[in-house]
């Protein structure tokens, strides 16, 4: 079956995750949450992000993320955010929908927040006039599939939380990230002084279910309200919760992420020594940027979709999946050159 | 493994669901429901419920409910429903929070509305000081266990459309009522002029998700915006609509329901042969209230959790499922005896 | 001119107050807030209710109340208060569409909330289910016309403040209730705890307006904000706290307050010689009720516009203004009996 | 007594409109808008913009502005603004607070849209994942001072309609376009095909109040609800009518804004003869943007205040009003003068 690079969550569900699934669907368990794959979950993101770490399990992405900033921010806040970040473009203006709450989008180059973009809006605070920033909201790994480095992250988190805001990290991709890093996740989040995280897996093998991950207790006092107004609260969590057991407890995040990141490599390769004049940069994580003429990417996209990134750029996605061998790869290229090379 | 009497949703997954996510677990889809398992699952909610029907996933209840309502409400318009209206009372506020609308409750002594209950809003039509009332949402089978007839929900929806209202039917256990009113699922809803239900497995063995499904196609123009922007698209939207295949292709819906029905007038029988004082109607679906002295229903809770439904009238819920059997029946009411009748 | 007995409301300004407006109409002023009429007025505010007291101004009693509450709530917060509660009946959902916030709405005789009331709420705390009561809102005197007296705001307002409860007091007609009970404005407010008072005077001879009262320094942190993102705050403040200053400082709100209760009174005791077969109770505000054949009913309102309270139960209002004399009242009367002595 | 060239609502209110407050303020009406000053100024709506206007009046310009977009957007819209528009930048995040809309805000030189601005949000269109751009709102006299020409407006009006949008126009400073332009109010909105307009008078003179103009009956019918539950329904309404009676049946919003108009392009003359090094470009309204260095602004702000545009370009604005003349001006420049030329 041939398998698409349309997007990561167009794979499958990971054998051990489906086969957990199996192993927890015995017998009747009390539901929101009171289930013992639920507590086994719990006590695995502590010990996969430290032991302060309280965890909630929620349904989608977005979810995650519009529950995540409810939980830091108040009805007068605005949120900083690049003007690529999902939360800003790619869902249905749910944050505003949602929560009433501003994003100010900034424009970037690689779809990273820095110091200076914070410092832009600093002359808001106070003023009765402007909606009050008080949150930056990071992807890691980026939409454009750029990572932050360790020494970035620092640096950006320190200037916030000296400047009293809060951090939201969106990693639907933050494994790729630390594959990428070659580093802990609790290096990543934890580590850096991040206040909330979202954890999506369903990109990286899981089936469906999102992690909200807080860093400091204080923010949780109220979560379990938010996250029921928000929708997100499922009556049989054990189905959540248990797929992420052996993503942590098993290193499945990692072996995945790896696999995935690998495979981008291993396409970024191949294209430079067939099709080298399609190439932007090389991949960061598991997302290869290219430019194809628009005419011959809707012929193609019509054989195997894909994702136009922006039309008048010429700019088109790759992305790769934790499924995906170097047969796919090759598959995927000479399916290209047949439309490139004529 | 004992079973519990707490909620139908602390079941399991149905072994015939769970193979069919093993079996839609092979390779690569488009997301976001351009798959072959969202197509067919579909096709059976046409074939189910009509040709004009048109159904979205989503995936919790209060989610569909959500969304369901948004579809047919403008931001002045007010909900009338019962007290004890699901979306009312259990859902932490999701209706004011997410949509901002005002829920017009009306009290009721069987869980179900009645045309005067209509008829006691009418004057706030086109007064600008009033929220509009314009929908009415109703369960069925209600939250008390109730059923409506065929015949009230005609009487009741013919004349709130005669009103120009619109009628949404919250239906988490809409299977249950058809077992007791020995009809189709068709005949509760389309034949009855319902505009939007919401459409639950989770309580009837299913995993997770549930659907919007829609009677008058005008009304879903918007509702792909409305499911993103409430956080209820999943994008491995295989795994929630692969459920509902078997579901209602194979008529589980109907076997689990009657199974659970049946459960609950046989624990009923059981019950008004040894513990008589205990009960109060007989079960119309499969939940059953009793009375119980509270200190003793205390302790009953630590052993085996059930909720309480009404401490001041000494009122608790006993809920049956789908995958009792009477043997566990007869061992609950065993646990009862132990703690009412020394 | 005949006056209307429709509302307090459509009565004019006090000369006292018109003149103030023009004195303050002399060059320019920084605007929002920034000018020494409003310094004034804020001054003349914590004579009023006590040093402590914080005012700021806005600018209908929707927008008022909207603001106080929230100013007082978080997101998963419920507001317990009377279902003839103003801004539970007659704001058309603002405080759902603007707050997104549900009104827990309870049944009273008499328009007052009770410690029973709060009670029967107490069982939703902590349970993420429900959205959690935290706040209670009282209309001192109430849309029923009724006053609570000292020792029932103490009770209540004690209760309340044990069970960790916020108090809103919609003071619409505030100075009526103090007229009433003979006591101060702070002896109804401060003195009894109350947290956040909405503040009018449009209904007691002033034009246009409103007064948002802290009586806690802690809660007016981000008030600026939530005024202007509920678009309450006006850029020619001067025009608003003007008013205030001869209300509050040459006891106009007194004046005033009397001068329409005594005319309730002066026309509830002409009707019991002369009507007394309309009567209900003795006005404890400014509002009288009566029962009136709905048929006349409907000829006298095209003659004199007044409003029906509850056309099942014949009950009608006619409320009293702070510039009706006696001789508006014989009038009245004479128009009363002119349709139902015939 | 000096006056404040910090902005046009530092002002008092013009003599003719507070003479005609004075006028209405005789005896009682019906509340609400059901007087014969509502009925007048109503009337003169329909004159000065055509006979299909409908008009409504609210209170601040922010609730002209939230009123008018809801009545033009569902709840899935955005709406595409300039970067510097209003009700991006200066209302604290009213419109998402309120009503949970998008607002898609595009950086220009000149706080004027274009085509292009549009354009490059069409392939939102019909993606479920995009909020979709439905509505544009522009500003006239923009906040930067400039003034679209007619052509401008009809050429953007023209594409945006053609693309299915509606246009909402923020004229709080309309009269001193129309007088820039030397055109009517009708050639400015109507006769261009802007859908809704939010008319302040409160920066030319009046004392409080806006009119919400629709020219289009379809949008009106449910923006009574709109009002109320956006707090904007004040029960005097003949006090914020009446003001609307001379000044647009007397000219006044045209001689006001004349010479608000014509004391900015006398003030620009005396500094390019004794300060040309501050000045930017000629003014097109009645706002002047100056260079300043920032410490030297710092000193005079405190002398008399005025507000820094954008510090980092040191760029300072000078706002004039109706009520100013040339010997206010030359008063002013030598305030300047003494701080920027020693």
């Amino acid at each position: 079956m041939v398998k698409s690079f349309a997007s990561d969550n167009n794979s499958n569900v990971h054998d051990e995750i489906l086969r957990k699934l199996t192993e927890a669907n015995i017998g009747h368990y009390i539901s929101y949450g009171d289930d013992k794959y639920t507590q086994k979950a719990k006590l695995l993101f502590k010990e996969t992000f430290g032991s302060n770490t309280e965890v909630f399990f929620v349904l989608t992405g977005t979810g995650a993320k519009v529950c995540a900033l409810q939980a830091i921010t108040d009805r007068y806040n605005a949120i900083i955010c690049p003007e690529t970040a999902h939360i800003n473009i790619d869902e249905c203006g749910a944050a505003e929908h949602v929560l009433g709450t501003k994003l100010l989008d900034v424009a970037t180059s690689n779809g990273k927040l820095t110091n200076e973009n914070i410092e832009e809006y600093l002359h808001f605070i106070a003023d009765e006039h402007h909606v009050q920033p008080k949150i930056i909201s990071i992807t890691q790994a980026t939409e454009l599939g750029t990572v932050y480095t360790i020494e970035e992250l620092k640096n950006l988190v320190n200037f916030a939380k000296k400047q009293q805001f809060k951090v939201h990290m969106d990693g639907a991709r933050l494994c790729n990230a630390a594959v990428t890093l070659n580093c802990s996740l609790k290096e990543l989040t934890t580590d850096i002084g991040i206040d909330v995280l979202s954890f999506g897996g369903t990109k990286n093998g899981m089936m469906i279910g999102e992690a909200v991950v807080f860093f400091y207790p204080e923010d949780i006092k109220y979560f379990p309200f938010i996250r029921k107004q928000n929708m997100q609260l499922i009556s049989k969590m054990r189905y959540i919760a248990a797929q992420y057991i052996p993503y942590l407890s098993s290193n499945l995040w990692y072996t995945n992420a790896k696999q995935a990141n690998d495979m981008a490599l291993y396409l970024y390769e191949k294209l430079k020594s067939t099709l080298p004049e399609i190439l932007t940069a090389k991949p960061e994580s598991n997302a290869l940027f290219v430019k194809l003429p628009n005419d011959i990417a809707i012929k193609m996209q019509k054989e195997r979709f894909f994702y136009a990134w922006d039309i008048k750029q010429n700019l088109y996605r790759f992305m790769t999946s934790y499924d995906m061998e170097s047969a796919d790869i090759d598959d995927f290229v000479k399916f290209l050159i047949k439309y490139l090379r004529r």
